[in-house]
Order: structure tokens, then C-alpha cells, then sequence
């Protein structure tokens, strides 16, 4: 019978090649809409496959841990995290896989404004996924709470990227579905960021037991959906 | 020290009531909109902190049944779906605050259209959140098979009234903003179905020990945030 601890080590590594494979396809689907690459756009839609099995695998993982070792205190913390940190991880595949529908969708249109603000929310998503990952696997509160303030960055951002764009939506009829689709990554992204920041408040769980959701954060939401003032 | 079972069944009784304040939740944000009425709008933003409240507890539940109990085989299926479970009713509260954010700057302007497909949408989803908790509590398949059904008629209303909107939103610039506030909410209660299709498929795992995520479902994704063809 393996030992607990190498079976959690291993956990750990297969979520972190999940997170890289997810992270992966979150540049991707964004550089896609940058370079206006359909080719680039084409490959996030069938690279969600491997995603869905490492969803499978890690979901069974935690299961079996549970089911062989009956693990405790920080050890059950770190398997339950698990458990919620690997949909958190699935949900944002999905969420780079509907960047890149979008951006198929908006490529059929010429640009609508050049892309600065989301590129830029997409690096600081993308740097909060690696982050709260890591904050996870090492156990690193400082690192997760890190993550937790860039939130803030990507819902400004986004409400500037809408407020932006409803404004030009309707000065040209060509302009009105383009600009639609860009809305909509801009909110991906936000979310992807959500997600990211309920992974750093599992980290945060996991060493210090304090469940820090639900606490200081506007409108009493988790981040995922927690209400958006800016999408006015 | 209680016995497992009355552990279960509490579980699984203060998961009924976080679902029931969940989909009363949603029904107030979809009644607030149809009946214009800002004060429940209002009131919906503050009913998040029951649910927020009940998140953390049944989270807290989850784990202490592991670490006291230690359960095996459909009983640890049990928890560990009622942990993901969790998650996906506290989502779903979270798009019911949503509704009503988008609801409140919707209502300062004049009613774009009769609304007719949202509250559609509404009511399947809200009937898919309580047959997926029913049949997850009394472990029916059937049922949790017929959720499943169900959520291709949320995406094919949201698909109904995306294309619909896009088509007036430019005719007159009064419309364009909250034409885009009911598109946003069209979407929020696609998520909710979605949600519910979550949660269908944990109980079906449940019971059976097999994993239908990831099968059959057009783009590979889980369901929540899937590609929506009809976002064109």
C-alpha cells in the first residue's frame, strides 16, 4: 500500500500539470484573438480534452486517497481542497474554450479598437492561476493573499473594457457584434480571475483553517459571481 | 459520537435548505424583473448572506463527517459530492445576485421588450435546481437524467434571446444599455442550469459510481461554461 504522503505528493504534482495544461490554453485562447489566429483559435477548442481527463483523474485521485487513507487535519484539508480546487481548474478550461469560440466569432469581423486592456487582464489572470497553484501545492499563505489583492486589477480593468466598448457598440452597425464578442472575453477573463481567487482562499484554508470566503469581499459573493458594479 | 447515517441525513436536509433559499433567491431576481420592482431587487442583494452562511456550514459538515466517520464507498460519494454540490448552489446564489444587480440598472430605463423567454428560462432552470437536489438527496437517477434533458431548452431560449437582442440593440441608442443588461441575465440563467446539470450529474455518480461529465456534451466542456454556439 503506497504511503499518504506520496500519494498527496502525487496529487499535488497532477494538479499542477492540470493547471499548466489549463494555463495553457488560457494564453492560447487569447494570444489567438491578439494575432487574430483561427488555426491557434481552432486548437484551444480540441485541447480541452486532455483537461476534461485530468478532471476525471484527479477527481478519482482525491476519492481514492480519501477512501484508503482516511487522512486528518491538514492532510483531509489538503484532499477536500483538492477536490474544489480541480473544478475550479476544469471551469476555467471551459472558460478559455469559450475565449476562443468568441474569437472565432470575432474574427469574421475587421477590429474593433485595438486589444491593450485585455491582454493585459489576460497576463494577470494567467499570473494568478500559476500563483494560487503554487500557493496551494507549497502551502504559502503570503504568496495566496498576493492573489487575492490582483483580483481587484482584472474587475477594474473589465469594467473599463465595457465601458469602453458600450460606448463605441453602436456608432457603426458592423461594429455591434465584434464588439458584443470582445465584452464578453473581457468577462471570461474577470472570471478566470474569480476562479483563481477561490483557489488562493483554499491555500489560505488549508494552512491557517480559517475560512477566509465570504468575508471583506463587496456584495457577500465568493469572487466567481459576485456582483459587478462596473457592468453599467 | 453520532452515527453516520444521522450525520447523512442532516447533511443532507441542510442542503435541501440552502437550495430552497438558493431558488427562492433566483425566483425573487427574476420576479423583480418582470414586475419592475426595485425593492426586491434590493432585497435579493441582501439575502446572499444566509446562503453565504450556509456555504461555510456545509462545508464544515463535509469535513467533519470525513474526519470523524471516515466514510467508504457510496457514503464517501455522498460527501464528496456534497462538497462539490455545495459549491455549485452557492455559484447559483451568486448569478441570482447577479440577476438583481442587472435588474437594478436595467429598471432606469424604459422596458425594451415583453419579456417572454427569460422568465421561460427562469422557470426550467429553477425547476432543474430542485429535481437535481431532490434527486441527488433521494438518489433517482431518472430524475437526475431528466435534468440533464432539460438544460438544452435553457440554451436554446438564451440562444433565442441573444439573437433577438443583438437585433435591436442599435435601432435606438436609449436601448443599447439595457438591451445588453437582459443579454447579461439571459446568460446569467443559462449558468444556472448549467449549475443544476452539475448537480444532476454528482447524483448520478452517486449512484451509479460512473462519471457522465464529459460525455456527450457538444465541446467536451462540464456544462457550466461550454461553448454556446448560439453566442453569434
Amino acid at each position: 500500500m503506497p504511503h499518504l504522503q506520496d500519494d498527496l505528493d502525487h496529487l499535488k504534482e497532477r494538479m499542477l500539470v492540470m493547471a499548466g495544461a489549463v494555463e495553457e490554453q488560457v494564453r492560447a485562447s487569447v494570444q489567438s484573438l491578439v494575432g487574430r489566429d483561427h488555426r491557434l483559435a481552432e486548437r484551444v477548442l480540441t485541447g480541452d480534452d486532455a483537461i476534461n481527463r485530468l478532471h476525471i483523474e484527479i477527481d478519482e485521485r482525491c476519492f481514492q486517497l480519501l477512501a484508503l487513507h482516511q487522512p486528518v487535519a491538514t492532510d483531509l484539508r489538503v484532499v477536500v481542497s483538492g477536490v474544489k480546487i480541480n473544478s475550479d481548474l476544469e471551469r476555467i478550461g471551459d472558460f478559455a474554450i469559450n475565449v476562443a469560440e468568441a474569437t472565432l466569432r470575432y474574427l469574421e469581423h475587421p477590429a474593433v479598437k485595438p486589444l491593450i486592456d485585455v491582454p493585459r487582464m489576460a497576463d494577470i489572470a494567467q499570473g494568478m492561476l500559476r500563483d494560487s497553484l503554487n500557493a496551494f501545492v507549497r502551502q504559502d499563505i503570503r504568496l495566496a493573499r498576493e492573489v487575492l489583492d490582483r483580483d481587484d486589477s482584472v474587475d477594474h480593468l473589465k469594467d473599463r473594457v465595457f465601458r469602453e466598448l458600450i460606448g463605441v457598440m453602436c456608432t457603426d452597425a458592423a461594429v455591434t457584434q465584434p464588439a458584443l464578442e470582445l465584452l464578453l472575453i473581457s468577462r471570461h477573463l474577470e472570471r478566470i480571475g474569480d476562479h483563481a481567487t477561490n483557489i488562493a482562499e483554499e491555500a489560505i484554508f488549508i494552512v491557517s483553517g480559517r475560512d477566509v470566503r465570504h468575508h471583506g469581499r463587496e456584495g457577500g459573493g465568493r469572487g466567481a459571481d459576485a456582483p459587478s458594479p462596473g457592468e453599467q
